[in-house]
């Protein structure tokens, strides 16, 4: 492992710090990661380190906080551009499509997976499409490739990969099967899973479908 | 002007089409315009170009549509590295804080503009408040530098100039001023007005109130 000073503000569950945990683990760097208590109480470095957003991740490079999960992720590659693997598209074109596709994911997947999660009855049945509809689209873009990019797992496979966490939860919230309604989606996600970056850092589902649970009642859903 | 292919799918008062117009004039590229009817019917080249969104601006670099405002602006920095005038900052740390700036600016400002001139009343007043806020915000940012990026008109000043064309509007719905409001932030802009690929792109103020005017009528909010 490379000798960096990195920092990651982490917190075991979101799908967000996986990310960057994935993206460092692909470029072989070690780091100290401080998990946050954020029902608690989140640390004075983290207000500090996001005084915009105050959200983990945060990932200090030698003190400097860089934020958002994307741009971390974004920032990693081009920074140790020197470690193995690299995971953005090299001409400016697959960038582009890079930066477009990630967006889409932050955009979506999150907040339609909440969706899911947080309503029940009528409301549950329109979330769960409005889901279906998005990772369908997403499938669009992977097309017949093994990952976003093509042959390669790059930038659009990490961003992606780390909302499947919880996609155990949606699935048994909102009762479906991605496996059923998007078949190659799924098969990219067993693909990916087979990667030590990304199956180093995946909670169990069990453990991340107690905290949804656990979402759900402080939200009164139940 | 450098011979590229380009073609700019454009609509004259969108500030998002504005930033792709700046940023190709800073780079002294020519292009070809191409207006689109938003309240006709947009084209089938822009419904092909942009399934996902459907929207403008889409910039066809010889055909391959880029899409969504900042992310074309990122694209054209990168790709005309050669040309005139860099947009990005030359190291990692710059770039993540740049794309940090651009993307708080595209989640907020925009529909923070819009909760002004679709609300009256007590909402008016919160609306107005978030504005303000927002602005604070970025001018807290933008500190006592002449440009986001520092001493050069840079990518963050790209995309948040072509948003304050749509201030005159949003002062008269609100009845505030941005210059009393945000003396520094307001500065900037005069200084970023000066510029000739700015000051070459923005409509006139009224033309804009005009339209905004038109779109509170459509949305029934007079």
């Amino acid at each position: 492992m490379a000798k960096e000073d990195l920092r990651l503000l982490d917190f075991w569950v979101s799908p967000f710090c996986m990310r960057v945990k994935i993206a460092l683990a692909e470029k072989g760097l070690a780091f100290d990661s401080q998990e946050e208590d954020l029902l608690g109480g989140k640390s004075e470095l983290l207000l500090k380190s996001n005084p915009i957003y105050q959200k983990v991740p945060v990932l200090l490079d030698s003190g400097k906080p860089i934020v958002e999960s994307s741009n971390i992720v974004y920032y990693i590659d081009e920074k140790f551009a020197n470690t193995k693997n690299t995971l953005l598209p090299s001409c400016a074109y697959g960038r582009s499509r890079a930066r477009f596709w990630a967006d889409f994911i932050d955009k979506k997947i999150y907040e339609a997976g909440m969706a899911i999660w947080r309503s029940k009855g009528e409301e549950l049945e329109i979330a769960k499409k409005d889901f279906i509809d998005i990772l369908k689209k997403l499938e669009g873009a992977l097309g017949d490739k093994d990952y976003f990019g093509g042959d390669n797992f790059g930038y659009v496979d990490v961003i992606a990969i780390s909302m499947t966490s919880w996609f155990h939860a949606y699935e048994k919230f909102g009762r479906f099967k991605v496996e059923k309604e998007c078949p190659k989606f799924d098969a990219w996600t067993k693909r990916c899973l087979k990667r030590e970056s990304v199956a180093g850092v995946f909670p169990d589902p069990k453990k991340v479908y107690e905290f949804v649970v656990m979402l759900r009642k402080m939200h009164a859903v139940e």
